[in-house]
């Protein structure tokens, strides 16, 4: 899932009214003699709608929790998409330091950093497990760190989706040729999958999904999973929730902070804002793994879920892996941090065998 | 994997010896008027050995993290187990405010509070991920204070072992009639399923486990996963390693503080314990995790990897139904928290269903 669209349109409109970026300076330049006692005011800025569940109040309450154990002397003031600047200028905005923080994903600067998609999620990559595994222990995150590093900003995974479902389909996908003309809004490297199986992949905002979906101007539509994909009324626009999902397998999130704001802040702040992401990341996700168990209970009498065929899925990941491979020929970059991610996801894949997938089985 | 009886015999040691519990009283009963430039000096015993890989490094990391957030303000020294008191009087010796912290896992106090093994793991029970959603947002973390307040305990979770695996065996499980007096060393739930199964559980510490099994005591150990059962050489003392796991599918482990203790810490100061157990709780899994990948990569080839047959399977998980069963008539607070937890196992199990589950089999 992800709201491109509706940001492109923020973006836009903000461009148009000639929104400077530039205009505003950050507020913590000024150093004291007692490095301790010094009170910084940040400011964050999301790609988030306002309240947006899990995510948006997720980050919210990181920045409440750093105020309060920084006892005061760390306060980050949060914005969600639009508030302050377009949703999709959030990586620019941290970069040149308008403001301090951003909380996103990475593969929606996948036009500015193409080899950041790794970092959030690609269609049959890994799960939230392995992401964890592979940014904190198993040198992704070093390599996301030197990813950024050339636009001044510093990354840390914050929050995950889980596993995002697969979509709401008007019609039955019995073969990889009913993709074919197929209408869906799916964005970024599954879009681009889509197409490569003969289908239309179309951008839409989240409030114009459901609309679109009921009225048949779009065939099928992703976007998160069974609590969003709820809220947004997807269920009853649609007649089959299809699964597993795979283009979305496990989204990590980011908070990304500028790095002569960072290098401001004494070590102690420095800590407290790291170890606040992990609980970040932890709580996004079990966050949403419960609302998604709530919902899924709620509804599962009430819609058709169905698997994609066999067939259908490998399909897609062949066509996913011609996909990753173009792009991996066209950009050394790309193609050194494709090449970590798989290396990694297949010794991860061969232990999951024998450990969750196993057991998933049982 | 647990170290009990090692645990044990320390404790032993240590009553023989004349070791007070109670000699020691906290350092941190004397108030300041200025609550936040008030130093406290705090004690954590663990129930790792010392240097104990991931376990008791992790915790180590998390003391010296709460030290920098805390601008010195909580100092935290950590004892592995053995090193203050015993391991095994951990949870008492916090009940007791003799320290202030420590660092284990719920199913140790299983004699005590016999409930709080659904708080670490239990047979055939949730992983990782469904532990986390429960303890953080399905109400579970909630029931474990409750079942804690008495005790003058307050409990967070603090680490994640993941799947641990099956156990190394001397010969080929075919069917259920081969664990009939099969010895093997495996505590808590899982060794009462094996003994209803006809085996012998044997509890031996783990210094003890690869000399037994290399020399025939015993016929079969379950230790941790790949990377702490190489350390120990379980590979070379016998010639089959089966999964999946099944006993201990997810162990959480806990940080838990005395609650007088945690009432004379200033706001700021409890905020940043709780938010840095969020950080060891992912710190612990995802480094599991990647040292696992890593050594099953190392040994893969050098070892026969097999799975129990699915009627094994099946009659283990049976027998586990029944040893909670029959724990639940016996115990009106067993019961409440094993319905509890069993109701989320089951939602969790509809999305995991959809989700991860499938997903695996992709």
């Amino acid at each position: 899932m992800s709201k491109i669209i509706w940001l492109i349109v923020l973006s836009g409109l903000a461009f148009v009214l000639g929104y400077n970026l530039n205009s505003n300076s950050p507020t913590n330049i000024e150093s004291t003699s007692n490095i301790s006692t010094k009170t910084f005011n940040w400011k964050m800025v999301t790609t988030w709608p306002p309240n947006f569940p899990i995510f948006q109040e997720g980050i919210v309450q990181m920045a409440k929790d750093i105020e309060v154990m920084s006892n005061g002397k760390l306060k980050i003031q949060v914005f969600a998409g639009g508030e302050l600047i377009p949703s999709l200028q959030t990586f620019d905005a941290v970069s040149q330091g308008t403001v301090e923080m951003g909380h996103g994903a990475a593969y929606y600067w996948a036009g500015k950093v193409p080899e950041a998609q790794f970092m959030s999620s690609v269609p049959f990559g890994m799960t939230t497990k392995g992401m964890n595994a592979w940014l904190y222990f198993g040198g992704g995150l070093e390599l996301w760190q030197e990813i950024y590093e050339p636009f001044n900003v510093i990354p840390f995974p914050a929050g995950n989706t889980g596993i995002q479902m697969g979509g709401w389909f008007n019609k039955k996908i019995n073969s990889i040729d009913d993709l074919k003309g197929l209408k869906m809004r799916i964005p970024g490297i599954g879009g681009k999958v889509l197409a490569k199986a003969g289908g239309t992949p179309i951008l839409l905002a989240g409030g114009e999904v459901y609309t679109a979906l009921e009225r048949g101007t779009i065939d099928a539509t992703e976007w998160v999973g069974p609590f969003h994909d709820y809220r947004l009324g997807l269920n009853r626009a649609a007649k089959y929730y299809y699964y597993p999902g795979w283009h979305e397998p496990g989204t990590s999130f980011e908070l990304i902070v500028n790095t002569e704001a960072w290098e401001e802040l004494p070590a102690y702040l420095q800590k407290i804002v790291e170890i606040a992401t992990y609980s970040v990341n932890q709580r996004i996700y079990s966050e949403m793994e419960v609302r998604n168990i709530e919902t899924l209970k709620e509804i599962e009498d009430k819609i058709e879920i169905l698997a994609f065929p066999a067939e259908v899925l490998s399909k897609l990941k062949y066509l996913t892996q011609i996909s990753l491979d173009e792009e991996a020929e066209k950009n050394p970059k790309f193609k050194k941090v494709y090449h970590a991610y798989k290396k990694f996801q297949q010794d991860n894949a061969a232990w999951s065998a024998i450990s969750t997938d196993a057991y998933g089985k049982l």
